[in-house]
């Protein structure tokens, strides 16, 4: 493993020039009790030799580590590199570092990864929810960090049953707005490709159009609404099934964009014309959504506000007492952006 | 800030229980010397009160943080998600943290991150160079982290001036293999939306692109080379202006699938025919490049490979001696994936 000789200290410098490592400290951190002759002489040689300081011996003297953790299930999207993106355009200019965990949806990965987050001494942890610690409604590795005293920040999903702070986003109404517009351009069979059941990203998506279609007297038709994984191919299959129904829909919810890129590569396999026949929305709208053919209308999230909302909560936790601290949800506003995907 | 009252240490057990720390500390390691009940009333107590074994302190007697540092100029494309995904695959089941840097392109970042790093005591550091670093020739804040005796690794994106080991695609091959491809349909003036001067990525799909095309007796056109920055929107102008020229270009070599979205999207708006009048040629094939219309031709990088074989080498090298370690650097060979884009 690694060479003891190779990593200078303190020590190894004052043995070189015959002082007490206090001398050594102090000429380092440019204290004029040194004269500035042994200051110099003492900054070069460190210099040379490679000397760092070691920020996990200060992180015990300051109980502060300079260092957050941010665990997401996943980083694949452009949704999740904007949450990170306004985490780190917060913390970056504040000297800390953020540990970036990826749980790919496993609960026993989001445990293991607070509990080395808590043991590594981070400042703050920004979760957001694997699927798994939903579907098996864990909540004691969540709890169990809140009771620790540093604040623990849940960004865009959250769980019900371990309250804290968070910033998610709305995605009920934005999921309303979209299927309410459908109704609006003419749409009488609106189909939903959905997420996966458990998380509250799809089941908030789902009860935003299930409400809307409800308040606008129409019935849920059950064979109309396909579970994706969020991913492109996991939207093909279901859009062949509801393009082969009997009744087939006239527009297509997506609950993101990537389910719309594959349900716009089936159709167009078909020769079936968006929108004319068949109108198209989704959610996120990520940066590729205007260049998609058509271009695709899409409910925008403020991804990386997420981010900088959440910077703020931490950053309020750490001015205020334990006991003063309130919990606080903040919530989104979505806004739907109209493209040439359902403009009849 | 924090409340020293909610941390609590070995030190509070012992004088909960009227006992030494060195008595707790065995009692929490389940060490058999301390009696059985003794033990379960400690360890039981340990965890109702919430404590937590201090890795950093830990990590001064082992001098291994188990955490790795990951430099990458941004997060935002499959390509840079799909490393990150193969660098995790090897290191969360050795129980390593991987602490993810995004620098945005920029030098002083990324100086900032090495430096932080190294203070954080990480085991070893992956790097993917930004293009500031490129343009201004630093290199100096790569050498002082070569010198330290901790692994620094390039992926993806290497610098020539401080060489260490690093595993890249074979960019120069690739592009020319794509541009081999366009001659072989017939394509005889052929665009390429190049990626930023001074980095080696773009520089060597450059060369690959010019190669290609000296090889096989074509002049260098520069009016038909314009420069992009990766983005889809950079390539909307440059695409507006190469379909402008009286001598319009009859296939496009793209440096990453991203500018073929956006060149695919000025192509559609014009009524021109995609591959008949104009074929097109990504690279990176990035999940959606088989959903555009028409399907993209792309060249296939390894990008989770990239992860795989740069792990590998951190953990050799862990294994060799200092003075044994011999520098490496792995090519992984790219391959060119034929679509409708191209397929005349």
């Amino acid at each position: 493993m690694k060479e003891n000789t190779q990593i200078i200290t303190i020590k190894d410098i004052a043995r070189k020039f015959k002082c007490s490592p206090s001398t050594v400290s102090r000429a380092l951190n440019d204290n004029h009790v040194i004269n500035e002759e042994t200051r110099k002489t003492i900054q070069e040689y460190a210099e040379k030799m490679g000397y760092q300081r070691n920020i996990i011996s200060l992180s015990l003297l300051n109980k502060s580590s300079k260092t957050l953790g941010v665990i997401l299930p996943n980083i694949n999207h452009f949704h999740e590199s904007s949450m990170l993106e306004g985490l780190q355009s917060t913390f970056q200019p504040l000297g800390y570092l953020l540990h970036i965990c990826v749980t790919n949806e496993s609960y026993e990965l989001e445990k293991q990864y607070i509990e080395r987050l808590l043991a590594n001494r981070v400042d703050g942890i920004f979760l957001s929810i694997s699927q798994e610690t939903f579907d098996e409604e864990h909540y004691e590795h969540i709890e169990k960090a809140i009771k620790r005293d540093i604040p623990l920040i849940y960004i865009d999903r959250k769980f019900e049953g371990a309250s804290t702070n968070g910033v998610v986003i709305d995605d009920y109404n934005g999921a309303f707005l979209a299927t309410q517009h459908l109704i609006e351009i003419g749409c009488r069979r609106i189909a939903h490709l959905r997420g996966p059941k458990g998380l509250t990203v799809s089941e908030y998506r789902f009860n935003g159009y299930r409400d809307c279609l409800l308040k606008n007297n129409f019935t849920i038709d059950e064979s109309l609404i396909c579970t994706t994984n969020f991913e492109v191919e996991s939207a093909i299959e279901p859009t062949n099934y509801l393009l082969d129904l009997p009744q087939k829909p006239d527009a297509i919810f997506g609950v993101n964009d990537h389910v719309c890129i594959g349900a716009m590569h089936v159709i167009r396999q078909r020769c079936i014309q968006i929108p004319q026949q068949i109108a198209l929305v989704g959610f996120d709208d990520s940066p590729i959504a205007q260049y998609f053919y058509p271009p695709l209308s899409s409910v925008l999230r403020q991804s990386r506000q997420i981010g900088l909302e959440a910077s703020t909560l931490f950053l309020n936790q750490l001015k205020t007492n334990k006991e003063m601290r309130s919990s606080q949800n903040i919530v989104l506003p979505s806004k739907l952006i109209i493209r040439d995907s359902s403009r009849k």
